[in-house]
């Protein structure tokens, strides 16, 4: 997978980056912050990225032939979206015609609006004797003249007649990519929507985006439906082996939940469900295969195939989704049965495999998702961590709800910070678990090895009365009825050490040392809500800088905005598993190795 | 639309040819006789249509890249479906690996066996640990390795995971152009079917035809189903006018015609519905936008602009035809409201398009549609010629059925062959009323402008007491109770006039006198039955030689299946539109004139 590096130069600007052969010249290009104009997107049609080969390349492509003079072609123009980089290059840019809008998101990215929906406003002109082209060539020119491709299904086919002369051939075309999705009466440019989805396991997020602004028009989120058919992907995929009516039951579960938050947000932001054309969805391997209705079986059995790793690009009325019935739904790629959707949107929102620096990020769960790398080369693995996180298989554990513990001081007395604000406690949810395990910790009341100290062993101590044995095992109370148990830190010590074990391989594989990496960064729906310095002191993480450990938030969500929003940044992400490699831990001795190691806690001086 | 032809040399063979800027080198080759050996059929997927450069040309496509090592393309080896020509070049053509199977079809037309389903027994490696690759890689890779590109869409995926365990990961896969149909367990290659329909405004005519054989399994044909709203496409479609509804009746009218037919096909062969992948389909243009369920309405109105002339590939179950639902239905491109996909096969069959000699290709009816041309250039046009052909409008007049005289031969007495044998005369049908008018004027009872003559004018003629009159008309009684009247041949000057000026304005067009015609072939389900001397009699047709006026049979039909087992004679078809020249008559003033001079039948010296 690792393939030699080439260099290319962008003058006048005289910026140089180092792309894998194959790569365009306008991606490279993108790639350094350098957006060269287009229309179509690096599609091939619009015609205005063409560059000047100042030294290597050559090639003449089809589409540069389409688009570009004799005269171009031998001054050396040609097409940036489709020129491949193949040697060392350099190439002159043209000024730039328009500077495209752009808004910041997910990690501090810079994402150029460029939704991959467009809508052309067209006056065609009438048929006539002497012009008998077909509705649909009409179509075509006028949008060839316009700089897009267009393809019209038989659904299109069949609309096709009535929406041109009902308007007197003056409409808007919408276009998913190059497939007619709608011809709407007159001009209609100003209304032009998309949703982003976040498929959880648990919970379903999505947000309505203005695809002429960029902005968020609504954000719901909801618990995911299938939930009464398990907690986790192991027990619905169980559920889904009972037959093709199990997986309809789950397969409809979900659509329910989608298509209940998509009823939702189009009310409260007023906008009508035929202005919106597309969805991108991202979750993990078995929620993507359990919405279009896939057997997700094999996931859950050695030796872990999907059935499908690209990414689709459907009609919503085949998938069942309630946006504009001919609009389309694009999930992202996966990577592997557990490394799925949601993470490579994750490599887009935090630009992981785009910056020099060196980071980890991690999404924190019952598999706990690892990617290590930057522009140089990317890894990635799914550590088994179990169920502690979620606040499962924990004494006094529970969901990150009203009454959960989130997060725990120790000090002379105990500081808790209660979900809900004014609720009793009822018990602890992951990143309270992770708290209070540290605070243990950094109190003296817990040691390296993971034992909790007796109240004998710390008689002085200000906490010390809270140090106890519930059913024949030592406790720590937190309240009257919430208690850590010497369990739980042994639960605890299994999950950070399946993941910091993950961590750990990726970084061997690497040749790198904590020294080396610049950043940790937790996201996910958990690993958000964890704090830093917790993660840090039970070695959950590496010893870096604490402010150096980030909570990126919803990177999946954010991810999927992003490739809404923008085609490039579409295009990124579907070249991620080519660049990603993937590192599986159930096959390799050193995991388990590493593992043992990983179960104490750290010293305190070397996360200080 | 005429662009400068470039001249290709392939060695060692030493042939040229002159084609069109964009020609593929494989496709230029086909065209002279030369097969370039190939898997994939010109898909660049297989690599063994390589040729090498000798002299122009030079540019490496992805293809290429791909499928040729370095040192290759350095020596100028290209593959030769993906270059394109540019300028005039030689190549040279490496020996023959294999020779491919080849039937002779349609009128002389030698057809290689090389339909575009293809089928491919493979034996997967299992999952393992060590290759975690989804389905769909796995499957994709083990079809590159074999020269296939593969697309699977959703329906597709849903099968997979359990097609692939069920048959122990031993399949064989059915492909259409790269898009997945079918996984079947186990090897099936010896089963491999495909259906060719000649979808007529009046009958409909299917066959069922082995991909692997090239043999037709079984032949069916039966009235359209649409013939209770109307005898023609204008009435057809103004009963499609009344609405939605009255669209939808109309479709399902013909789906039931041809799913009965197909139903019958699979019967009387033997032959398991789901083993048919693919039906190619000609038609005219309303009887093609009607089976789509797409309104024809602007076809039947000033300026008649159809909704599309594009060749269609649709999934069947989309359609509603009954073969794999997964299977694909593929239709023919339009060149015009009234020049069909039926024509465009025609064309194929006869390889007009193809050949040096100068051709009249005229499928009689309603409509005549008139092709003339050579590989040189290539026009065409509709004349309305009126329903007289199809014996309406006619006294007598009656549908080549059980009763119609179809042929008539007048010495001292009258001889007529009659539909059906041994049944009693009921009337005319048009091959009969062309052959009576025609040996009416050889007889000397029809003068050259059409008027009959009385038994006063011919009082010694053994025939004279047959002319009479009927209701104040004069008339020649053929039997007892059928006739033609004055007023019948009238109409049929107007047919025929019609036909004979768009033959004129085509060759005019072409600056062509009757001297540079080489061959009229008349095809069509009427024109097939038409005497030649007798159309040339009349002045139907130019007055060439009578024995190169050929009836060709049903070139629809034919065309359809060559499309079906060959790709690159449906990628031929697909190209037409592009070379043919449509010529719209109603905007033409000279079609008039012509007109008046043509209704006149010729002198019996001209046509002897």
């Amino acid at each position: 997978m690792i393939q030699k590096k080439l260099e290319v130069t962008y003058q006048p600007f005289n910026k140089s980056t180092r792309v894998p052969p194959g790569t365009t010249l306008f991606s490279a290009a993108h790639w350094i912050g350098l957006p060269i104009d287009s229309t179509c997107g690096g599609r091939g049609t619009c015609g205005k990225c063409k560059v000047q080969l100042v030294d290597g390349g050559g090639e003449i492509t089809t589409a540069d032939r389409k688009q570009l003079r004799a005269g171009e072609l031998e001054s050396g123009w040609r097409l940036s979206c489709q020129a491949k980089v193949y040697q060392d290059m350099t190439v002159n840019v043209p000024e730039l015609l328009r500077v495209p809008k752009a808004a910041t998101m997910g990690v501090n990215r810079l994402v150029l609006l460029d939704p991959n929906v467009r809508k052309v406003y067209l006056e065609l002109t009438e048929p006539t004797l002497e012009d008998q082209r077909s509705d649909v060539e009409r179509l075509q020119d006028a949008l060839t003249a316009e700089g897009f491709d267009m393809k019209a299904d038989l659904a299109a086919l069949r609309t096709l007649p009535g929406a041109l002369r009902d308007a007197e051939f003056r409409v808007t075309a919408v276009l998913g990519g190059d497939q007619l999705i709608a011809l709407e009466a007159g001009d209609t440019r100003d209304q032009s929507y998309g949703v982003a989805f976040d498929l959880g396991t648990t919970t379903v997020v999505g947000t309505l985006m203005n695809l002429r602004t960029g902005m968020a028009e609504a954000v719901g989120s909801t618990l995911n439906g299938q939930a009464p058919f398990g907690a986790d992907v192991i027990s619905r995929i169980s559920h889904g082996m009972q037959g093709e009516e199990a997986r309809t039951e789950l397969r409809e579960a979900v659509l329910n939940t989608i298509n209940g938050i998509l009823a939702d947000l189009y009310e409260r932001a007023g906008v009508d469900r035929d202005r919106v054309y597309e969805m991108v969805i991202v979750g993990n391997a078995t929620m993507l295969h359990l919405l279009l209705g896939i057997d997700a079986t094999p996931i859950s059995m050695m030796p872990f195939a999907p059935t499908f790793r690209e990414p689709l690009y459907l009609r919503a009325r085949e998938v069942g989704l309630e946006i504009h019935p001919a609009g389309f739904v694009q999930t992202l790629p996966i990577i592997g049965a557990y490394v799925g959707a949601d993470i490579v949107a994750g490599v887009i929102a935090t630009g992981l495999a785009r910056e020099e620096k060196i980071r980890v990020f991690v999404d924190v769960g019952t598999n706990g998702e690892i990617v290590l790398g930057s522009t140089k080369r990317v890894l990635c693995t799914a550590a088994p961590a179990g169920p502690a996180f979620e606040g499962s298989q924990i004494k006094c554990g529970m969901r990150a709800t009203d009454g959960a513990i989130e997060g725990v001081t120790l000090t002379d007395r105990v500081e808790l910070q209660v979900i809900g604000g004014d609720v009793p406690p009822r018990g602890l949810c992951g990143s309270g678990l992770v708290d209070v395990v540290a605070q243990l910790l950094v109190a003296g009341l817990l040691d390296a090895s993971g034992k909790l100290k007796s109240r004998e062993e710390v008689p002085e101590h200000p906490l010390s009365d809270r140090l106890t044995s519930v059913e024949g095992v030592r406790a720590f109370l937190l309240t009257e009825n919430v208690y850590l148990s010497q369990r739980d830190v042994r639960e605890l010590q299994f999950a950070k050490g399946s993941i910091a074990t993950g961590i750990k391989v990726l970084m061997d594989v690497m040749g790198i040392s904590t020294a080396d990496v610049d950043e940790v960064l937790l996201g996910g729906s958990f690993g958000s809500y964890l704090n830093p310095e917790s993660a840090k002191i039970i070695g959950l993480v590496p010893a870096v800088d604490v402010d150096r450990i980030l909570s990126v938030g919803n990177t999946a969500g954010e991810g999927a905005k992003m490739a809404l929003l923008s085609f490039r940044e579409r295009q990124v992400a579907f070249e991620l598993p080519e660049k990603i490699e993937y590192v599986e831990l159930s096959g390799r001795s050193d995991f388990n190795d590493s593992f043992v190691s990983v179960l104490r806690f750290p010293d305190l001086e070397a996360v200080a």
